[in-house]
């Protein structure tokens, strides 16, 4: 295989999804209904055998993959390519039963029973023993199969419960081993956790015990190193996965990601793979409109891209409604295709689902599918799909190869996410770094500006502007990034509760690590039930509601923008700005409303002369996403409103797919999506 | 004795209730009071020894009867029939202590300590046969009594809570057992469970476990068949008791069964008793009206018949309040006899209550009962007693013998309960059944239309018009005895979510089971938050709101009698019906607010001239139950408002307690029940 | 050391808090700050060593005393005393991992893992001997140092938790101990227990278990006594430790109490220490207005200081905000003299802070502390601090020796509260005593009357009105002294669901122990849903509203003073009043809103002639507490209106501060204290 090309991977929009036939093996005829559906709905690849240990290996060291290679065969004889699987994601039930060590333990120190999936310890050596010789199995007969095109390792790794995790002796020796490769002494591990506070000192490694509500669940060090360990320990198995599938195979690999999923620090295991990818199930029809929903769903295919800064697979989604939310309503019509079209506009360079044909029994039957028990293809799912399809073989070639290139940049970062969440203070216990950082995303999605969402590791020269909410945490090295970054030119944008504290969570004495270049001093952090504690800042002349939390500071060398205008700190300041060598330096004191950080934004990115280059008037729900090659830009235009939305054109713009030239105004069908380039 | 006559049980009324003497064997001049107040309160039948075990046998093997034998001996010198209870529903401390293996195990896998009532596994040899022991030691001495007319076997069994459930391994083995004697092979029960899904194929009996959320808790499969087993397994051991006290005795045997009880399937059970009673403790007077409060009700009453079509016990019941509700409230003036003669009027031969006089410690000593702890017989509460007292002597004869003969019937069913509220899709985790059951019985309850209600297995002919409502799961047999009933004439009335699954929970494909019958095809079924996505469907130019749930149909045969408004299927059916041999058979695609249901069965009754039989037009909460026998019908106008109802009378009717001829307007006071019948 | 004045305690008011030093022994450049700061700010006195086991005994045996004599030395050459505290609130990790046995054991019966702190078995031997070997040794060390000024015993006994109990089987056989000491035979016990309900009897005393949802959580006795063995387990702890400082000194001990603590009776402990003290973290700003939060956080000082009738210690408090609220909020300006000099008001010595500076890291560095991170005494809180610190400088000696010598007392019993809480019935699992009891003392605090606050062991003879609401158990010779006391010219007032049961739950028989005081007869007690079942009452043609509980009851020689106006119980008695010997019992059958309560207390107090001697005319939200000694009254005028108030005088009086004369009308600024006294 020549070497994989991350702008170009996969040469076609992938689109197909999720494919069960383990379960239908005893059913010919739906076997052979699979193939010609497939090739009516446009379909072009498959995942495979994602849980299908116990039918490929039915008894410890007794393999059957016959049954697999005749489905790729078909598939591939058919023009269908193959992901294929590990199955890790699931043991078998005799495995379990064997071995009880590869089941997890809960906090409570109970071993949990067989059942589920995501259900195994990553600790254990009999379980990783058994998963290597299983993909090394798969490597060696599937490795060079010319309808396999990538490894698709276990499935969403951490599992469905976001606590997912194993407590088990084992986990304690790796996490002990862990913080003595990390900490080497225990004076440094006591200094960083701060163990001389309620006389927690360490004064054996073996002293040492996970996070627990059976025991200690409130010290910050601890619970912050256990997250990057869990996160840590799950890639190593991981990479062990990969190692076994690459024994035999040239083939890239990635494994599936979810949406803001905390325990997983994605940065880090985007390195590990060949390229990245994700499943996306937004909560459509759910509130009042599908703005912030479609915001937010915008924003992780956002930080998804950035991971490589390259194009991506979403590798779930479901073409119809899912089953396990509280209320499970059905994608009204447009909206199959304008949400995967969103994800194509920001980067993705395939629409799979999960799942492809709807399975008779178990926890998943009722989970939308491309096939549904009953009615074939003539159905309004099958029928959006095949749409979809067409839409897809359509544009192929006009969009592989592009790739957004955003100038924006915020900042997002799993260490700042686990220690800010657990913070006690503000309001504790429920301060949602996603949520906070999607109000703060949510503006540039309102502009159509495409933005790169990286973590504090990364460079920031690529950009003009950089936005760091709530960035409580500074890595080492940050600050000195921020600094040098600000210097050259660029613009910084920050708030409240950020520098608060260094890696290991242990406050910064003295002055924020950025108070050079914010040119201000904090004092205290308010927080309150903003029913009696209303409070509002001045800005332009313009007045913007404050949210609950309200930082208190002095100004050095900044400029005050905006004031507050009630309260015990009326007159405070409450947006700042700093000339730093050839840059400038926001700081937000108050969390405010939407309005006022579009109304900042728009100012700054004006100042900056940062546009999405699509020169038109859009309306509120109208969004753009932009990717480019060397020759073209390709503008996606989507409508998530429920009515049609009337856009104004100042230059005139080819559909792409029906060639007809746009000016002026043009209309979109509620949930529409087009694809647009400039006419030259 | 003689064959126990289940139509005119017990030849008289029962009145009376659970009597608790062995708290207050220390206290003869408490028991002597007991004796003359209940003589006073017209009091005929007590329940004995329900948890006397610590008494019975207060150390292993050491039995001590004679105490309750005297009681049971004066009781009946004064006229008082005893049920007599066996203990065990609660075991004493000696027995828990020294055999571990009776307590239940959590889904943990954490033995329960000592404690509470219901308590113990039902797997447990020890159990069984200390159990077994007292049983029939207690046949033995009081099998023949004169004064004893039945034996309640245990109490409400299946325990307080809803999810009492033993994991032990002795229930783990029974389970496997019992799946064993089910599915013969694994390969079946491999299929049943779907167990390719997530690699859950089991390869050994000894891998299956107790579903738990420790384990395995969303194979539908596994849950629905651990229901089963638990009904089943609770079911054993009744009948284990039931062959225990029969061993010295011929009389009749029922255990007391609780409101919509979800672990126990009460048709199954329902066969293995001589007859059945039930508890009721309905909510009064904590919604807006009594209305749904009343209605629920009459609806398991009627249910409790409809399991042997033949009079019940009513065998608990509060004279006052309840004290385990969030909020205990007084029962209102007259409400004591209203709700006592419902039941009567659904079916029930007496009128029993929890209790005879509040224990002065633990945890029900503020439970209502007839005598409180102070005040004697000068209470509120104890003349309301002796007043119903009065009427159950005044009209017993002429309701013994008399019992409701429904023309119309309406399906509840427990495994589709089970299964249907394990659904993942829809309003996940918020499916009720009850509640949605409830809905599509209230209008019958409005129109006072005695209804049987009974599950799939039973027979259907006897009735005009079968309605069955979030049908989800069809039992083998049931569509073809369906298909057979609205063939030969029937009506009959499904709804939307019906026909998804076979007994497995596994989807029917293809097409709905009674396609043919109701003349549609189904394909989606849309679930929304109505407060976005609201709905109406068009019906004989009237207009209903649409509630949350959404059936998108499309006809075959069937005639389109209301359709959708809104939303993108405007003009989908929303009520279809179909002629089919001599009958019709109705749809109802989206499940509707209240007023529509009242319209469509008004307009089907009419057609079908199906009517109470009761020549007046009643107003809003006003209901009629009717008993009948060869001669005559007696019918029982219940007014649940809290204010006065007037009634309107187009014929002549007689009170038969007063005997006053009542004829054109007809007023009840809040809460009053009359008994009348035509005048000849 | 002479003997220590209760009344003079510490003969200055005391101001500092907790230092923890310990955690920046490794920093002097902070410490050197720190007693610079302190001495800045007014700080005398400092409490040390609460968490510093493992800096004392880093390991087994291996004591390390120097870092705490140079500490303490430092500060008592700087005129700060110390308050030192035994290190046994959290265990250090050596111990924990080489004597597991002194980890709680969950009511599960799983052993708790090391971490967070009261995490430890007050049973276990070994932790005892631990405690009782570092205690004695810092006896030896510090009990005659003279900057030590007492003992603070361990730290807010009983841990954050307030179910914080230990289940392992060294508690079980303790509490069975404690049982039989009580109870001599099991025929006591289940008599008290009424343990033949549901076939409870105990036959031997092994199979005593402590209460546990997964055991027995319904049985009051056994429920009742376990609270009590509870509490008295952990008072035995802190006697031997008590025993322990004692061994080599004569300084007075405390322990710092919670508000409204429930786990442990703080009138039997109070008992075994020489001086009370607390921590108070009321919920300031949380609300609509401060009235509330400021009446309840008075009534648990006046609580606080009637244990020992004798001022008290404000042990902790915070300066700015706390950080474990779901709202973190900062103190608006003036906040913090008004609520540390509402302490002073009510009886404190001191006021006394967590924390003096806030730590680098884990679970408490963002709570408010004197000295932040940043900004060292240039923040807006050190200087609310020094400026508090002056005025106590300035008030010290007017105020030592003065304490407040209430009239009217109420009945708090913490026995009661555990018995009623756990009532079944009522509003089960919703009846908060505390809240129940503030509302009956809000109306004094809205009078500026000060209140003893006791339970009902204490005398009653220093008082002329005792109000006792919600006293459901009556302890032996409880009735007798009210008996005695109305006969002797007291007023009595309590009201519904009083005089219920005795000291073991056992609901009393016949009649209410104090129906001839009271005059009444008591039937039933209704509660409901006051949306659907509104009442009033009316009383001195006034109207006032009813809430949820509502009593039937019948008079005797009583006289009819409110009655019903609705339901069926309308002209039923709902205040009553009893002329008895000399005396007048009051009771208030209908459980009502505020108004009402104020309207009957200043009606009553008027005329008993009890006033606050304070002679003005007060606006809502301003308070008097009134300090006196032989030659003054000290009126603490405390404004907690967020807004200015105007009081208008009738006297002339001298603020003690200021030396400004006061007549007519004066004007509190929002949150303003001032400290007055008559002009002679």
């Amino acid at each position: 295989m020549e070497k994989f090309d991350q702008l170009k991977m996969f040469n076609t929009l992938l689109h197909g999804g999720d494919y069960n036939p383990d379960q239908w093996l005893d059913h010919p005829e739906v076997l052979k209904e699979d193939i010609e559906l497939m090739k009516k709905a446009h379909i072009n690849c498959v995942s495979l055998a994602i849980f299908a240990w116990a039918k490929l290996e039915p008894e410890e060291n007794v393999y059957d993959f016959k049954w697999l290679k005749d489905i790729i065969d078909n598939l591939y004889a058919n023009g269908i390519y193959t992901l294929l699987a590990t199955p890790s994601g699931a043991m078998p039930a005799w495995l379990a039963t064997k071995y009880p060590e590869c089941l997890e333990v809960t906090e409570q120190g109970l071993r949990r029973y067989y059942g589920e999936r995501h259900n195994f310890c990553h600790s254990s050596p009999v379980y990783q023993e058994k998963v290597k010789a299983i993909d090394e199995k798969l490597s060696q007969c599937f490795g060079k199969h010319p309808g396999v095109i990538a490894w698709h390792i276990s499935n969403e790794f951490g599992g469905d419960d976001q606590d997912s995790q194993c407590h088990c002796e084992l986990c304690q020796i790796a996490f002990r081993k862990w913080l003595k490769d990390k900490y080497q002494t225990l004076d440094n591990l006591n200094h960083a956790w701060w163990n001389n506070f309620w006389s927690h000192t360490i004064t054996d490694w073996d002293q040492i015990h996970s996070p627990s509500m059976q025991g200690e669940h409130e010290l910050h060090g601890l619970k912050l190193d256990w997250k990057r360990f869990t996160s840590y320990q799950k890639l190593q198995f991981a990479k062990m996965e990969i190692q076994a599938v690459k024994k035999y195979s040239d083939l890239p690999v990635t494994t599936n990601m979810m949406t803001f999923f905390k325990p997983l620090d994605y940065y880090q295991w985007g390195k590990e793979f060949d390229f990245v990818s994700w499943d996306s199930y937004p909560e459509w029809h759910l509130e009042e409109d599908e703005l912030s929903v479609a915001s937010r769903n915008a924003c992780f295919h956002q930080l998804i891209r950035s991971i490589k800064k390259a194009p991506f697979l979403l590798m779930e989604s479901t073409p119809s409604m899912v089953n396990w939310k509280p209320i499970n309503t059905l994608k009204r019509p447009n909206m199959h295709e304008l949400s995967s079209l969103q994800a194509i506009a920001c980067g993705s360079n395939s629409v799979q689902y999960f799942q492809w044909r709807k399975g008779r029994g178990s926890s998943e039957k009722f989970h939308g599918a491309v096939v549904d028990h009953r009615n074939h293809d003539n159905t309004r799912v099958f029928n959006d799909v095949k749409k979809l399809g067409e839409r897809l073989v359509n544009t192929s070639d006009q969009i592989i190869g592009t790739i957004n290139k955003p100038e924006v940049c915020m900042i997002y970062d799993w260490d700042n996410r686990w220690a800010l969440e657990d913070v006690q203070g503000l309001e504790r216990g429920n301060i949602n770094y996603d949520l906070l950082f999607n109000h703060y995303y949510r503006p540039l999605w309102d502009m159509g500006i495409d933005t790169d969402i990286v973590d504090m590791t990364y460079d920031l020269d690529d950009y003009k502007v950089v936005i760091a909410p709530f960035n409580y945490m500074y890595k080492p090295g940050y600050a000195d990034k921020v600094r040098k970054f600000v210097k050259n030119g660029g613009i910084y944008i920050t708030n409240c509760f950020s520098g608060e504290v260094d890696e290991n969570d242990l406050c910064f004495m003295d002055h924020h690590p950025l108070s050079d270049v914010l040119g201000i001093n904090t004092e205290e952090i308010d927080t309150v039930d903003v029913r009696y504690w209303p409070n509002e800042i001045e800005f332009d002349d313009h007045s913007f509601n404050v949210k609950n939390i309200r930082a208190l500071i002095h100004t050095t060398t900044a400029k005050v923008l905006a004031s507050y205008k009630q309260d015990f700190y009326q007159g405070y300041p409450a947006l700042t700005v700093n000339e730093y060598g050839q840059g400038k330096a926001y700081f937000i004191a108050s969390h405010n409303d939407l309005d006022f950080l579009s109304y900042l934004y728009q100012k700054i990115l004006k100042q900056a002369n940062i546009t999405n280059h699509f020169d038109a008037k859009l309306t509120l729900g109208v969004t753009i996403n932009t990717r480019k090659d060397q020759e073209k830009e390709l503008f996606f235009v989507q409508n998530f409103n429920r009515n049609k939305a009337e856009i104004y054109l100042n230059s005139s713009y080819e559909n792409i797919e029906t060639k007809q030239i746009l000016q002026h105004q043009v209309t979109l069908e509620p949930f529409e999506c087009m694809i647009l380039k400039k006419t030259k």
